[in-house]
């Protein structure tokens, strides 16, 4: 088909969304590492993570070997009031940059919760209603998970409970208002409602709260009150799972069109979306194929990719919850105040971390101040006022672009846009006033974070 | 088509996008009457009005001949980026609300400027720069008009200078902050940069500001610097031509299944929205070819249409403007700052008012607990979290399809969901915590502020 018959945008129509997700991890030859029993060291027993998670989500997390599961009915049903989502052809980037590549991104802040975590939160929501349960609890940060929680458990009627990291809470009252107006109970963190956040409190009189301990306080009323579970929206291979959707959309709309991606790029902080995006093509590049590039973009103020250790790790500050093999600065590591967007977890996917491990993707750290200088120029001429954690995707691929311009290379750009900016707003004032600042841990800060890795046996540290 | 074909979203392919707006006047036996000269009270010519307007704009304010208008393909080019918007059934809301009654809601929320202004917003930035300008003044109030323009002018390099409320220059940061991300000059008003801004300060030294003055503001900056026009986003027949595109991909969307709504609902503050939206079903209705009910909702709180005047009247509180036949209640009505939304200009469209008084279209006044009411509802089922404005409209649907439960009637029912409610999660917050307060002026109000209708020989006060 004729370049020129691409239109702006892709859209599918409601028969094109997946009824499968795609699990990465069956065409996996290195499997990712199991998630650990942090006592005893040994994987994770089905049993162990059902007191802590609902049963279903339980297995999707341990099957590593079924290529597709399928999308129950009510999942799909709810995926059709804002799926398939757009893949835009960036049209007017491409000639404000005089490149020759082509980009595409997939844009999923259509929605709401304006981000991709709802493509997972009305997931978790309905295994949850399915099993019986009268609610889920959760921590958010920057807030698109929470918010997305809220939607879900609106829609199934479930009770929600979210810990809100205490400063997001005070500084993003917009935020916690939506999640308010879904019905969710929001709570900051640390709170005088868990032991935890007692014992917290009580040593840290003044703290402003962390997701780490946000996380502690969830899983601490999950566990404490019948008829909980807690849910998480990233980092599990769980969530990649539906995230795939995400991928497979873009991939149904580019074979559409007979268009092949040379490059895939996606932000990444505990990797929901870079997983998802890039599932169909790494499961095709993994199956041998076709070959693509994969890029993992993350802040160079939290670079657990480019300066990570390979490593079992906690993955929240509190220590509570299972080991978990990944790229990681260790669990106390938190990154510097003046970073905006969110992106800020110690760790990473298990499954991405495999993957980048086994040399199948690569990894770029940039600052943040580049960062906000992409996400303006994207504004101005796409329309679409982008999240700064999406924004680390739209600097590499406007970087890419501008090399193609170099080379003259007519490479064909895929990234994930993965959310909407309406909430960031003091960080675009912070750009806009030129006081926003840039941040890389040096490597003394980073020592000290893996000084706090757990000791695994057989595993080097 | 059977009636189970309807998708969710009805989305239609960028070649659908109208190509040529519809002009309602056209069809209409009775006329909106000219806009007169203030000192003369003759109607204004097209030389007058292009001391303030672009010359093209001026052209399409003044004719109420020509049907169908055509839309240059550099506004359809950008209108590819975001439209066409989609339509969607309201399957969930129905379901909620145990309706026999069919809803659908054309949602114009989807771009980043959050609602339907954008339309006309790209629409006269072409113009202006086609003209030759640097660039063009305005007035926003809520905001949502002035990040349109910002938008608008940042894609064809126009300066943009907005003079935004002042009360919402320092409520609203996130607002002020997208338009300076898109590269507008935004300047709290009442300023010292205009002669009538000091002239208002020193007469009211704590002022935070009106529209009114705000619009005299922006006049005054661009009648006096060469190469600006002045640029509004409401009221004026052009920009409801502009807007003609929201009803005709509607009409095409319904008309490909089959579904003839039978009642037609907007919100209305200036008139831009329900006159873009009803525009192509007004026709057949003018022109006897089908029939439809259409409602006009409005905030009880600022009631043009149900309590107002059918009377020349200044479209600003400056009274410097042209004057406007229209339902009004006096430039100088102000609505009670309890009021969260918009939808508080004391005037509409004189397009909508000719209707409105020849027995075409109805009008309702809703108070603004039952709006959020409404706003909440729609957001927890059909997961948009809708603008105050727009939830005018909603809580209108709402009534209409539980009447329909009562009755049993099976009506298809079709409203505008104008736009998303990410900047007013201060008004939500007010209705989460139970604080959120009703305002209905009494008779007296509204007499006071008939008083000040100008005296226009020949016209009955």
């Amino acid at each position: 088909m004729s370049e020129n018959t691409i239109p702006y945008k892709i859209y599918l129509s409601e028969n094109e969304i997946p009824d499968k997700w795609y699990n990465l991890r069956a065409d996996m030859k290195n499997k990712p590492a199991p998630l650990l029993n942090p006592a005893t060291c040994k994987p994770m027993t089905a049993d162990e993570l059902g007191v802590v998670f609902c049963d279903e989500l339980v297995a999707q997390e341990l099957d590593d070997t079924t290529p597709y599961i399928e999308i129950p009915q009510e999942i799909r049903d709810f995926y059709k009031m804002y799926r398939p989502s757009p893949l835009i052809r960036a049209y007017c980037l491409e000639k404000a940059l005089g490149t020759p590549a082509k980009i595409y991104y997939k844009f999923e802040g259509n929605n709401t919760s304006g981000s991709h975590k709802l493509n997972s939160a009305i997931a978790q929501a309905y295994y949850a209603k399915k099993q019986g349960l009268k609610g889920v609890t959760t921590e958010t940060g920057a807030g698109q998970w929470g918010t997305a929680l809220s939607m879900a458990c609106a829609y199934f009627g479930l009770d929600c409970k979210v810990f809100m990291v205490k400063v997001s809470y005070e500084q993003k009252p917009f935020r916690r208002e939506v999640m308010r107006t879904y019905g969710a109970n929001v709570t900051p963190s640390p709170s005088t409602t868990t032991a935890v956040g007692r014992k917290i409190l009580e040593a840290h009189p003044g703290t402003t709260g962390s997701l780490g301990c946000a996380i502690s306080e969830a899983v601490e009323v999950a566990t404490s009150n019948p008829g909980y579970r807690y849910v998480l929206g990233s980092v599990l291979n769980q969530v990649l799972l539906h995230q795939s959707v995400i991928g497979m959309e873009s991939k149904t709309a580019l074979d559409k069109y007979g268009v092949k991606p040379d490059v895939i790029i996606g932000c990444a902080g505990g990797g929901s979306n870079l997983g998802g995006l890039i599932a169909p093509f790494m499961g095709e590049k993994l199956r041998g194929e076709k070959d693509y590039q994969f890029i993992a973009v993350e802040p160079a103020s939290c670079p657990s990719f480019t300066r990570g250790r390979f490593a079992y790790d906690f993955c929240d500050t509190g220590m509570i919850c299972p080991l978990a093999k990944m790229y990681t600065l260790g669990s106390g590591f938190i990154p510097s105040a003046n970073h905006a967007g969110g992106l800020r977890f110690h760790g990473m996917s298990s499954t991405l971390s495999q993957l980048y491990h086994d040399g199948l993707m690569e990894a770029r750290a940039v600052e943040q101040t580049a960062v906000f200088a992409a996400a303006e120029q994207f504004a101005r001429v796409e329309g679409i006022l982008p999240a700064p954690e999406s924004s680390h995707a739209i600097r590499v691929a406007i970087d890419e672009a501008l090399r193609c311009k170099e080379t003259g290379e007519e490479k064909t750009i895929l990234f994930g846009l993965t959310g909407t900016g309406y909430f960031d707003m003091t960080a675009y004032e912070k750009f806009n006033d030129g006081v926003m600042t840039d941040y890389i841990p040096t490597d003394e800060d980073l020592e000290a974070g893996f000084k706090g890795l757990p000791v695994v046996p057989g595993q080097d540290q």
